[in-house]
């Protein structure tokens, strides 16, 4: 539980705070002070009688009562402390960061829920352990550097690893971008992630909060909160980009040897992000570049004008930005050829504009001027600007300044010159600027931006799933495992989902009647065996009452025959749902083409259950197969809305049937008018 | 012409040297004195008697013989200036700074035209017009910064845009990476890209040159010396990375309005590119990335190991080597348990060895040794190491200086503190290494180097190609455009390549006998139409004569109808092959399965004519649909050695027939036992 106490202290003590800064306990004092913490700071330790200038209480006993506690002591020592202060000094907030509890030892572990049961009982908040501490802009209760500059409207940085959030900060201070708060949640042994974004969301003020979040994540313990509450923050304005490490099979791998966390899967947790609207990255450069075009304005289109007095990083920009599906369009007309005179001869105005190396300062406001007043179809406008080295970029850099708070669209200063004009980037920066560098990182970091989604709206589709009626069945299921062809139909029917006319018999008799009821051609398959294929289990075509006779009785000689299924045999493209039940996120849905596009191109898309219909049409939309629903080659398209509904309503389904682990319908076939499923198999497990 | 009056001059004179070093005339005197040229250098400056403490010269005439000048004076007095150095003083050499000349205006191009005559009448060397110079270990002659560590291996570096140079040097320096020669090439008059390589290739010493080089290209002039130079360096040791810019539709024309040149289509350069086995980069950042692992000891084999005191970017890393095909594998057995026990509790050795935030340097070496000496699978060592700021990192950083100078295997050192341990990364760095600050970047680049095939063999496959028939035959075509169904026959059997049994005539006899020549079922399609399908002039399947003979009259009533083609009904996997004419490179040639495969998933592959089978090999490899080649589902996949061998006879044939502007086979049949084209068009351009 987050309290005043931790996050604006009136006094705080360091238990184990030393004079040596080259130790945590001695360069989180140096931190606390230099971050001017206003309030009294105490220090205990029991061999000094003053340290960094500040009095040494040799016992705890002795110490006022206080409001924050960070503890720097031996694992062994804290939970003492912790009864003690709780009880005694009115101490309601711990930052502990000793490491030596759950992640090494069993032992450790109940040292740690000792402290958890008294923070509990007294109602104090508990940053940690195994942490580098909590920076705001009250106080800097970090032994780590480097300290990035604060401001009210900087990012909100929340990271599930110490060294990784110094390692990003290291990433983030040479880019200029600043923080109003880093926490490193250590063991999280009370407050995770999950919980700092619940605090963020549930008191959350736009006039004063900032609206930028950062997350390092390496284990996503409560998905569907996380889901809840950075959904909740982005519809309120934020924006949120995270790192979840382990996306890989080895890389989770590693994760798990480091956290001790089981992984989730990868597809699991892309479909969650998409769902919530977070931006996900893949490395602190991608983090931290995503974090600065976070601070700017936000884009309202996708037109960059390209500002420049170097042709070829302007070109490899249009390039990155082309290719993330951003535009860089012409500029031509009057007000492009007035722009045009007022620059030196042999100047482009066409986008990039290029002002060449000889182009002043001045210019470049007027460009930019132009960008931002005269040329509406443009939404934002990247500023290319270094220096061969010849004069400093002061001046230029001073108009820069200028116009990014001037105008309304978003500047993206790109400074090259790190090197001969480091001075005057540095300068640029305190200013309260970002640097994008490398003009292609900027770029592809803004194309992943715009590949995100708004967040899923978070209401569940119930109509047509008769949930009663599902309970029913699969409470009268009473073995693990793939349930007979008669269930599958009656789940399906449940969520109201068309399915191919079939009978399932050991009679001969009643199957060639129904065949004849429903019309020939049918399909015949045999109803036990589960690779039916493999056993020569499906005869496809059968356009005779005889050939069905004929069948039947061949299949009912297969190993492991319960009877026969026949279906009226039908004709369309082949389409596939599929599910996967992933422990705490819940069912991960794949749809995609049937056959060779998920089997050969595992050409599929993903989304978390439950899904609404706009993400069950983007999920669609994204299929590099989508053309062939749309129709192409003389072929009609697909009647796309049955098959947004079917994967809805599916969803809905799996959210109250958690028994279900995997299903699959493959395949539906469909035509511009149904789609129906043809297939499908259910695995339950209770 | 190259020649060791450009690369090693005796005497250097500056016409157009100044005191002024905020302009590129005293800037490029700066450069060359703080360069250390060991020869005399004169200043030629008509209101000057003393430059930067050089005697200077009011006139030309007055200074005694030299081998080369650098002009920093107007373009217009560039062209009596060379006329005059050449004949009166000896030069050989120029590298004119100068613009104004062909990039702006008819008559500059004039001006630039008399100094390459001039040039060309004494054998004298040309840099530029329109560039920053050139910069390698005997001087300095550029007037930018910043100046980059020069090194006999480091890098040789050469730039089609002086601005980008500037900024690529600025991405490199912050790197640590180290140059041989920086090539501005401007203009390129007499000396551009390929010239250069055509240089380092014909004079290559594998003892003393080095073989690193970079590129950045906005327009390849002659892709063939490209192609033969960069190739040839590659085989005898080098490694070679390029940007293109300019590689999408709107890149490509912000290219065209910057440097003037017409653009060539990116299949192409991408293809060249594989052919000559250049690594191809799209950004400073990863062309810089890719040139500091070129200074490092070769890549050997896939499998990393990743060494750390923190887990996250260790974690990162191994998701990104494993997205980009490479691998981080498990380190077990008994030599990773000694390893363990030399460490603190808690490390771990399974890969990533993480040996915890206390780790020692000493304990880094020792994990270095074991990587090195123990672990017989591992190829490469990853090292991240940075810092909280507690310790200075000079002891962890010597051990690393060490181990990369001892060890065989390529050590790369991601140091990720760069601001709070700037003076550390700086010390490092001057010893002559390379820092790598963020993992996933270099992950990115690695793959990319590993993906990049070798230089394609230089033999061009003749066998079974019958050429002086094929010169007889497109002799033979009178006018452009579409040639007829039968000569498009005669081109194929030029080349050996198996078509379908067919023929075309106007009499309906004939194609009957010919029918049932071949036997039912066939196809009949209508010759005259480009687009047959379109106007009903395709029917597959017919299985009698009488069905023959209606097709047959029916088809002939179709607007522009000129014959009836039959063909014998085949059946296969659906493969395609196409091929277009692109200016100085020749044939870009496009292989792929057929129909949604290349008109929807747009799963095809480039090569650049003439093919070799490997590269024929790898583009049918390269498919995203490769499996169903290979048979899937049961199904029986294709002749992959017949397909390949098609698409080498194909593009030798087109490397002869340059009059063939487009082609395409499409569909070609294939199964098990063979492949043979069903329908083709050639389209002719005199």
């Amino acid at each position: 539980m987050i309290n005043q106490q931790l996050l604006n202290p009136k006094s705080i003590v360091v238990i184990g705070g030393s004079n040596n800064v080259h130790k945590p306990g001695g360069a989180i004092v140096r931190n606390i002070k230099n971050g001017g913490f206003d309030g009294p700071l105490h220090i205990v330790n029991p061999k000094e009688d003053e340290v960094q200038g500040i009095k040494a209480y040799h016992d705890v006993k002795d110490i006022p009562n206080t409001d924050l506690a960070v503890l720097v002591v031996a694992a062994k020592f804290c939970p003492d402390y912790v009864d003690y202060l709780c009880a005694e000094k009115g101490v309601r907030a711990f930052v502990i960061i000793s490491a030596g509890f759950g992640e090494e030892t069993k032992a450790g572990a109940e040292l740690e829920q000792r402290i958890l049961d008294t923070c509990k009982k007294f109602g104090a908040a508990l940053i940690g352990p195994n942490c580098i501490g909590l920076l705001n802009r009250n106080h800097h209760s970090v032994f780590t550097l480097p300290i990035p500059n604060l401001n009210p409207q900087g990012v909100d940085f929340v990271s599930g690893s110490g060294a990784t959030a110094v390692f990003i900060l290291e990433s983030a201070v040479i880019k200029g971008l600043q923080f109003n708060s880093v926490w490193s949640i250590g063991n999280g042994k009370q407050i995770g992630i999950e919980d700092v974004l619940q605090y963020m969301d549930e008191r959350f003020n736009p006039e004063t909060d900032s609206k930028v979040k950062l997350l390092y994540i390496e284990n996503i313990s409560n998905p569907d909160k996380l889901l809840y509450h950075a959904s909740n923050l982005i519809r309120k304005g934020c924006r949120i980009a995270a790192i979840k490490a382990g996306s890989s099979e080895s890389g989770s791998r590693a994760a798990s040897s480091h956290t001790g966390a089981i992984a989730s899967s990868d597809s699991a947790v892309e479909a969650l992000f998409r769902k919530a609207g977070i931006v996900r990255c893949f490395s602190r450069e991608e983090l931290t570049t995503v974090g600065c075009i976070f601070t700017l304005p936000e884009l309202k289109g996708k037109n960059f004008a390209i500002v420049t007095h170097a042709g070829g990083p302007g070109v490899m920009l249009t390039d990155a930005l082309s290719k993330g599906g951003l535009n860089v369009p012409k500029i031509e007309g009057p007000e492009a050829d007035e722009l045009k005179a007022q620059l030196f001869p042999g100047s482009s105005v066409a986008n990039p504009i290029d002002f060449l190396a000889t182009g002043t300062a001045e210019q470049l406001g007027t460009v930019i001027d132009y960008c931002e007043n005269k040329f509406d179809h443009i939404d934002a406008i990247a500023v290319i600007y270094g220096t061969p080295g010849l004069t400093h970029l002061y001046e230029a850099y001073d108009v820069l300044d200028k116009k990014i708070k001037e105008c309304k669209k978003p500047i993206f200063p790109i400074l090259p010159s790190l090197h001969t004009a480091g001075p005057e980037v540095e300068e640029f920066l305190k200013r309260g600027h970002v640097n994008f560098s490398d003009e292609v990182t900027l770029a592809t970091a803004l194309s992943q931006i715009m590949r995100t989604p708004r967040p899923a709206p978070p209401e569940v589709q119930l109509y047509g799933i008769d949930l009663p009626r599902l309970h029913i069945i699969i409470k009268g299921i009473e073995n693990n495992g793939y349930v007979s062809p008669e269930v599958v139909r009656d789940i399906l029917s449940c969520a109201g989902i068309p399915q191919v006319p079939e009978m399932v018999s050991t009679s001969k008799e009643e199957l060639r009647a129904f065949a004849e009821r429903v019309g020939f051609p049918v399909v015949a398959k045999v109803v036990g065996p589960i690779h039916k294929s493999d056993v020569g289990g499906v005869t496809l075509n059968i356009r005779t009452p005889e050939h069905l006779e004929l069948e039947f009785d061949r299949m009912m000689k297969i190993k492991d025959a319960t009877g026969v299924m026949v279906q009226k045999m039908m004709k369309g493209t082949e389409l596939f749902i599929g599910a996967k039940y992933e422990t705490r996120f819940g069912h991960v849905i794949l749809c995609g083409l049937g056959g060779i596009f998920v089997e050969v191109l595992k050409d599929v898309s993903s989304g978390l259950a439950p899904l609404s219909y706009g993400e069950a049409y983007s999920m669609i939309h994204s299929l590099k197969g989508y053309k062939i629903l749309k129709g192409t080659r003389g072929q009609k398209g697909i009647n796309e809305q049955k098959f947004a509904e079917i994967i809805v309503r599916l969803s809905t389904l799996l959210r109250f049937a958690t028994e279900i682990k995997e299903m699959d319908i493959n395949p539906l076939l469909a035509d511009e008018n149904d789609v129906v499923a043809v297939d499908a198999r259910i695995l339950i497990e209770k």
